[in-house]
């Protein structure tokens, strides 16, 4: 059988960790699999390479930065190639421009547009284990382009995608939990998640899985498995339904997102032009602003939003720019508290039950929001870790 | 007009020397030159990575060290094109895939084929610099390959070959010298030296220009300018023959090479075909011999010749598995010291004097081997210096 796996930068630290990883890997082939292996950069590699090219440039021309942030996860395969062939493993490592691994021209922030497969396949043929970097493609013109942070992730479900195989994906978590178990002692480990929940947990600071892999895995249908590089303990299957004997419980899971401070705009002219501006203006900058909350009076706009407090900045000058007017105020820090599952969108009742853990516990939220299948809260700092654990009692998520 | 300039792995050992080197190719562009520069890798990047791979395996497999290596060069000249851009010059930098630098297929010791010299000039169109990747190449197949150590000299020669323009190599070594300045403390800079005695030095030790690089420039008539990265100094012009108004010396310098032994085997029988055997053996050993000195009695053959003093224990077992019967013994350390002069061959009597110092200082050589341009003497240790002083002396190769 043929499987791909990922393991991520802590998994391949230092020579010792990648020795491990390669026994590992060792251990599988000797049951008759063939594996395809994306590497993340070792350790703090990447960090390292993005900090020399910053004391050279505050803004790094792109197209150099992913010249120089390609070499971390060229390393890494190299590295665990020859751990593998030296454990007696035919292996061979492969980089972007190897395997053809075509991106679009977004340097620092590529997607993936296609992977030479017959040319995966012709060397999966030649060998027990191919290694591919992760994080990396080429575009047409045969420059180098990075994918963006976790970016691995995303070229190992894409592999797995084109094979038409099972995706597993190996860090220093083992498995996707109901809350953060360092806060709530009780939390479980899910055996499966769906995608949706998935999406929602990720994006909301549960950084096991990045959230475009998932995003991707769900658009091919290809079944993800989370777990640990360093022991044997059952991880995280993240699919598209769980399986028919599983009952679906009402939520997944609950998460902190911490530091996050409320910026507020006052009196803004009721002229809808004003709101789409400064909503384009935050969007050209890159900047994700979440928690929206509007209301208006009889005559004016007030607008609230959510954001992680280090981009409070670049946010002041954005508006500045959009209109030197726009009155601004902020307040914080705060933490967002979610509560996210799929099954929410079958059972009522869930907004109020989480409410009332609200009120019995006397947390008054700064902001709040809701989806179908999520509800998040964004409360005083003293009170989030004390939020969550009751929201764990309340929907069952404890052990 | 376009020249191709080199910088060695101690010029852009950390950010600060590649800002450095950067505003010197600034200077340069501001001239109204157009330059192809070829970068070495970070400092001690490449013995590094060495480490890594052989903390993995004692002889890690050669396909994926070269894929390991390649990271430092690919690392520094994406940092020099950051620095440049950062500066205002059009930088571009290119590895071995996006300038197609074919080599052979062996793997850590690969031989330049050929160079796109197309896209190299096609880029040179659109950027005032092009920064290449040394030391490296692809395979036709598309494996990456590397050149040897000292292999970025070599690339950057074989550009300059391949545009036929002249070739600067810049180190922490501000020029040739007719002897080692720590021990001679007057010896001089050479304006001019010959590809054949820089071909001589070289390989003797002064360790400024790979031969490879040299042998290279003069098969294709390449001038190469050796000076300092990091001063305005005048530094030295490796041609094919001196300007004509430049007396050509007798002797144009004098080097040690240290830490040699001496191996003997004795009495070896009067058989072409045990020669021929340990030569062979040594030679698929990769072991480069030197100062090979042999006579024979009436009936046996005796073997010596001189050889860095780690190499020793690879000797033994080659030889033992040649020949098990061999008599084998070791003397040692002695240093080498030599005088090189392409002016030697139309200057008879300077084996005389050279054997005249020899014998005023009581020195007695272990061993002797001359060539048209060369003498070297194999003697002790506590005497090197001082002949090398006094040769200095005899054959005006002081200040």
């Amino acid at each position: 059988m043929i499987v791909v796996q990922k393991y991520g930068g802590s998994s391949v630290a230092d020579v010792e960790k990648i020795l491990k990883v390669a026994k590992r890997i060792k251990k599988r082939i000797e049951k008759g699999d063939k594996i395809i292996v994306i590497v993340s950069a070792m350790g703090k590699t990447t960090d390292n390479l993005i900090n020399l090219a910053k004391s050279l440039s505050k803004n790094p021309h792109p197209r150099e930065m992913d010249m120089l942030l390609t070499t971390g996860e060229q390393m890494s395969v190299a590295l665990l190639s020859i751990a593998l062939n030296e454990l007696g493993i035919k292996s061979k490592s492969l980089n972007a421009f190897q395997l053809n691994i075509k991106t679009t021209t977004d340097h620092t922030k590529a997607r993936i547009i296609d992977i030479d497969i017959d040319k995966l396949n012709n060397e999966l043929q030649k060998n027990e284990v191919i290694i591919v970097t992760g994080f990396q493609g080429i575009t047409e013109d045969g420059d180098l382009t990075t994918l963006g942070r976790g970016g691995s992730d995303t070229s190992a479900v894409a592999i797995a995608a084109k094979l038409n195989v099972n995706c597993e994906i190996y860090s220093d978590v083992d498995g996707i939990y109901t809350c953060d178990p360092r806060i709530v002692k009780s939390a479980k480990k899910l055996k499966y998640i769906t995608y949706d929940d998935m999406l929602e947990l990720s994006s909301l600071g549960a950084k096991v899985l990045h959230s475009r892999a998932v995003e991707l895995a769900k658009k091919y249908n290809i079944k993800i498995y989370c777990a640990s590089t360093f022991s044997e303990e059952e991880g995280t299957w993240v699919v598209d339904k769980l399986p028919e004997w599983l009952e679906q419980p009402v939520v997944t899971g609950a998460t902190i997102e911490k530091d996050q401070i409320k910026i507020t705009l006052n009196n803004l002219p009721k002229d809808k032009k004003i709101i789409e501006k400064i909503f384009e203006t935050l969007s050209n900058n890159k900047i994700n602003i979440d928690m929206i909350s509007m209301f208006a009076d009889n005559e004016k706009f007030h607008l609230s939003f959510s954001v992680l407090n280090d981009l409070r900045e670049t946010i002041e000058k954005s508006i500045k720019a959009a209109n030197p007017l726009i009155e601004m105020s902020y307040q914080g820090m705060f933490d967002k508290v979610s509560i996210v599952g799929v099954g929410m969108k079958s059972s009522p009742g869930v907004a109020a039950r989480f409410f009332k853990v609200l009120y019995e516990n006397n947390i008054i939220p700064e902001l709040v929001t809701t989806s179908e299948i999520k509800i998040s809260v964004l409360v005083s700092k003293e009170k989030s870790e004390l939020l969550l654990k009751e929201l764990a009692k309340e929907f069952s998520l404890g052990g």
